[in-house]
């Protein structure tokens, strides 16, 4: 058992405000938080006390869109336009990666999400297995999805890793998905859409992230990606839309009425000049939302701070109100929205029987004082320079500046410079 | 002298690409900076040999504009719009202020600095003489700006300011300067002119923040801020415009004209919903940019990566162009534009006989791997994190997470309390 004392605690369940206290962790669940009670704790065998001097203990935050293994890019595809980028960019050199590459990739990324106080992360990419055999080895929590498109993975597989990833108590689970409409034939969504159905599951998606892909699909079928995604039936049992920065209210309305979570990403959405999403129509309609940094070739920093920033930050801009968005909201984004983006409900919040997927935040640095607000300096002026310790599942993968993830950083970077090297001149 | 080598050298001259290589330091200054040269090394006495281990040795950082001394509003006034949350949320609280408050405010600000690697800022705010103080005490490279209104500070002291604190070989210098247009009375812009004409100076003030501002200035004048502002003569020595969020194709061409630096403040302009400024059409005028973090009531941290990032970002996103503004241009920006706009001569590029205000960044993190390209990861995908140490004037004062500003960090943080909480009470 680890017990976490002299903490100030945000524990994120609703309208419960910061308090001082101790935290304690049994295996990979939270076995108790509250107020301080040493006397209790002197009874209790430790493997490790910790004194957190006053800094916070809240639930990691969730990254609930990405493309973890693309980390090889990063710094290499600037610059570019959305579908130029893809498709001269980043297809290209993606068909060269092998499963093994994938695994090393996403370690990287890995590594970054721990030092963002990132416990949790939504991954669509190309290897299931080896992303998945990444996450196990670090000790990390995966939520895989499809990325099936007319190139690469079938329904078939989809179906088969659907199956494998979605044990009780893993770290690793697995949920329907493809990469977007535009890269999807009609048979391949109906397909999903049949998979749906048979498993009553929610299915995952990128979705009107750019103007022309808005464009096509109404030259196309008449409808916009949302109506026509939803003509098809796909999203009967819910699910998560990426980005969504280009809705009409019609498909608002479909995205609320289906359950469906919009996971927002905004830096990735200003590098790639997309746009800004209509963040404040969205809450409007009490529609759930999420934080995602996107993949690193589009981002390309994996940093919820930044993230969290932007959501308000381009709020306020967008609606001209500089009272748009509270602080609390986007925290809430980026970690119950988030848990529940990705399906997961046992480390959305800290109680008594949920993981212990958790986070100390530095309050004893500049950019933290005064604290007036903590959750206002958590998203105005928190950064990765105050992530002191995150934990995934009970156990601590990185704590000052350390990493303890079963591999030495050293080796990750060197692999992903080799890979990174490998492919650019084989492209 | 100090030793840095086994480093990756970014000297920021202009076209010279990052190389391996060694830096002295010789008291403030810098006196080699090249190539490995070992043997050359061991016939010198060192005081410190810093093995650099491969990562990245660069200028500092210029913090072009900012009110340091606000971090006691940090996380307290949020959530307005300009000019409410300047006129119910700022001036009162200010007006509470002693220049003792302002001397320990402004300390707490130079840590946040540190930790981003900013080694140099440029403070309009109340109280020179305190302001210049923390500066000193702390080691610190500061220039002040007067911040002349109707309501506080005066011509005569400013002009006494100016001659106080443009000594050579100071840490510290002042520039004439007022707040903005419409916080001063015509008088005062008048007499700040004279002043400009009788020391051949360049003025530093806020220009064109808000839309409200530029209307009542076309309402009371029938000229924009700008332009309103030139026809009294301020800025035929030059000087710096903060935010120039909405200006004209003619206001810019009078900044050109004047060889007026303008200094960007993305966060802020964001949060305070005052917009995004013209970067892309001020580049093709040829104008000097640089960037600030602005006060951290309005931003609210103090964090150039932060910065450099939304610069791009959101020029990307203005004009609808992901090849907009490279990050090689933003880091030009924050280094050598910042020391321009602030009329520093000797600290914008690692060079021998510069002064040496430099940073170590370290490569060895996630979010820096793989290296492709080192400058767009800097911008891109940089974080304070990343600062393993910043030097001004030949001086650590940041290493590793700890502060050697002669103050221990916990009284700064104290003191800042203390004086947050009394004057909140008061008002």
């Amino acid at each position: 058992m680890i017990r976490i004392y002299n903490a100030k605690i945000l524990t994120m369940k609703e309208d419960e405000k910061p308090f001082d206290g101790e935290l304690w962790i049994n295996g990979t669940q939270i076995s108790y938080v509250g107020k301080s009670i040493p006397r209790e704790a002197a009874k209790q065998k430790w493997e490790r006390q910790i004194d957190a001097k006053g800094n916070l203990i809240m639930p990691g935050f969730k990254n609930a869109h990405t493309h973890s293994a693309m980390t090889f890019l990063r710094s290499h595809a600037d610059d570019l336009p959305l579908l130029q980028w893809l498709n001269e960019q980043v297809f290209p050199y993606e068909a060269k990666l092998t499963p093994e590459d994938i695994y090393h990739l996403s370690k990287l990324a890995i590594m970054e999400y721990l030092t963002s106080g990132i416990t949790a992360n939504c991954d669509m990419y190309l290897t299931p297995d080896t992303i998945a055999q990444a996450s196990l080895d670090c000790g990390y929590r995966t939520v895989i999805t499809g990325a099936l498109n007319d190139f690469s993975q079938s329904l078939e597989e989809i179906e088969k890793w659907y199956r494998i990833y979605n044990q009780k108590d893993s770290l690793v689970h697995f949920q329907l998905g493809f990469h977007a409409e535009y890269t999807n034939r009609r048979e391949n969504l109906m397909g999903m859409a049949e998979l749906a159905q048979k498993y009553h599951a929610p299915v995952y998606t990128h979705n009107s992230e750019g103007k022309p892909e808005v464009k096509q699909c109404l030259e196309k079928t008449g409808m916009t990606p949302t109506a026509y995604m939803d003509s098809l039936g796909i999203f009967n049992y819910g699910g998560s839309f990426y980005h969504c920065v280009h809705m009409t209210e019609d498909d608002l309305d479909i995205v609320k009425k289906r359950k469906i979570s919009v996971v927002t990403n905004p830096a990735s959405n200003l590098k790639l000049a997309s746009g800004i999403a209509p963040i404040t129509e969205m809450m409007k309609k009490d529609i759930c939302l999420a934080i995602g940094t996107d993949g690193p070739a589009s981002n390309n920093c994996l940093d919820m701070f930044r993230e969290m920033f932007l959501v308000t930050a381009l709020a306020k801009y967008k609606e001209d109100d500089a009272s748009a968005v509270d602080a609390k909201d986007v925290l809430k984004m980026a970690v119950v929205g988030g848990a529940r983006a990705m399906n997961l409900t046992d480390c959305d919040v800290l109680d008594i029987g949920k993981q212990a997927d958790l986070i100390m935040i530095d309050l004893q640095q500049p950019n933290m004082q005064p604290i007036h607000n903590l959750e206002k300096n958590l998203v105005y002026s928190g950064s990765k320079q105050n992530v002191k310790m995150t934990m995934t599942a009970g156990k601590i993968l990185y704590e000052n500046g350390e990493f303890f993830i079963g591999t030495a950083p050293e080796e990750v970077y060197q692999k992903a410079a080799e890979i990174s090297k490998r492919i650019l001149q084989e492209a």
